[in-house]
């Protein structure tokens, strides 16, 4: 299942992606149509604080609905408009620094690549969708920069998580772009203001639930700016997996569901050329995770 | 105005602070005694978003209260137990690392004072309250460090914020306790991990508003561990001000009601010791700021 949260005319709905992606199933107003009352919450927060029942509430809607496919809970993917699948986290995005090792390298050099998982945030302020625009922002950084990653959506409260338990936890996935004002990283020293700019956190298409994506340990990435790919990499390539970020973070932190994991980004970031490369007005930056479709965004012109 | 969040049974109420502290008036049931309805929300962050409209509305209670002295809306302090003002922020508390040069030479050397504003969050789950039991997670740490601070909520939403203009954004002011896992933020370099174990955050007792507090760039601040004055500074010593906090952060970051900005500690943290003072488990914490009232707390037993 691949949920979405998307703008139908002043409405804001929680949908599942069917017919290969071409339609949105309106979870609340197909729930109307099979029970005659929705007990689906608005948000997709809510949902995810359903736990399992969110899965179980969805799957039995999606079965009646394969066989009442011509109900106006069915709409063309063209007649919406996607947001982040999150649109407001209620904390900041948890994001993991320098986890493929030849990220760590061209960022400086071997020395960097870390010991232990490196944790900074983005502010929820941050967040967009799809599509929506980037802010240039350049009364406050001449470096704004893309880092295409692979982010984790938690689906279940818990702490001191063990690795091997870690993926009872995880609800499923998304593309999440952090945007980074490098300049701002830099003078700051600490990354928080300088990954926290207003639109610097484009998050989506969609989130894929885990029982679609078996192996998150072995993703091509590939990020791209006007056409021309940057970053091409692996899951694979990661230095520390999902399960031992989640453990490690949930050993003294409290996960809950709804929260965001951002894995890091590969090598190919804009700091990395020489001369370095960073992100122009009208520049397009494209996304792509094996399974989890493209991320695309352009900044403002 | 000094504002409390409180449990009272069962309900958690909205109050303000009475009769020199000695008791809260419960904004919710006032309003209700005094109009027969109540408007008032049920949470600070609701409130906070009402803006100037809520001070009037509390204004008009207050007013109205002083002369109705008799009715159940005059709870005894000792009646309720105050929570932080805001138990659960919508994003992270924003920190200001190292906003005292003392506290930067204890942290390493006069090298180690900031040029630039430092900034890095703590998670919402870290919140606690004045007397509520701080975790010692003696499993992921064994350098547990107080660091007491003067902390500003933000009261209107801003952007591009010029420092002459930045009181207009501050509702008002509480203390906060910054505690530090020193192990945890030296070895994952970023400061998140180390700053976001649950129970790290305790604030209160209440938010004071802006109004009683005429020059917040001057206001004592003193930290006890079990009696013994281990900080004692006064906010004249910031390195960078309010004004300049708020400007630098709400450049390119949207600042929203209800938004937590820690403004650094002064010298004297456990680590500054020689050889370093961390926090066991039983140890009392108390922060006191002028005008502020004291923040209490107590590591697990």
């Amino acid at each position: 299942m691949r949920f979405v949260t998307a703008q139908k005319g002043e409405q804001t709905i929680i949908g599942i992606m069917i017919q290969d992606g071409s339609k949105v199933l309106d979870l609340h107003e197909a729930e109307k149509a099979m029970n005659s009352h929705s007990t689906l919450p608005r948000t997709m927060n809510e949902c995810l604080d359903l736990g399992d029942l969110f899965i179980e509430k969805v799957s039995a809607i999606e079965e009646w609905a394969s066989g009442h496919n011509d109900g106006d809970y069915i709409i063309e993917l063209a007649e919406v408009v996607l947001k982040a699948p999150i649109p407001r986290p209620r904390k900041n995005v948890f994001c993991v620094g320098k986890n493929y090792a030849d990220h760590a390298i061209e960022m400086g050099s071997a020395a960097d690549i870390p010991e232990h998982v490196m944790l900074f945030s983005k502010a929820p302020t941050s967040v967009v969708g799809t599509e929506e625009t980037i802010l240039h922002h350049d009364h406050v950084t001449r470096q704004l920069d893309y880092e295409g990653e692979l982010a984790v959506i938690i689906g279940k409260k818990g702490k001191r998580i063990a690795e091997e338990d870690a993926f009872d936890y995880v609800f499923g996935y998304t593309i999440l772009n952090d945007i980074t004002a490098r300049d701002l990283q830099d003078k700051h020293k600490q990354f928080l203001l300088g990954k926290s700019l207003d639109t610097s956190c484009p998050m989506g298409p969609y989130i894929a639930h885990k029982s679609i994506i078996p192996n998150p340990a072995n993703l091509r990435i590939e990020t791209k700016v006007n056409g021309e790919v940057r970053q091409s990499g692996n899951t694979d390539q990661f230095i520390f997996s999902i399960e031992k970020i989640i453990s490690v973070i949930s050993q003294g932190t409290t996960l809950e569901p709804g929260d965001i994991i951002a894995t890091g980004t590969p090598a190919g970031v804009g700091k990395g050329f020489k001369p370095p490369r960073f992100l122009n007005k009208g520049d397009e930056i494209e996304i792509s995770v094996e399974g989890l479709g493209t991320l695309k965004n352009t900044i403002e012109q």
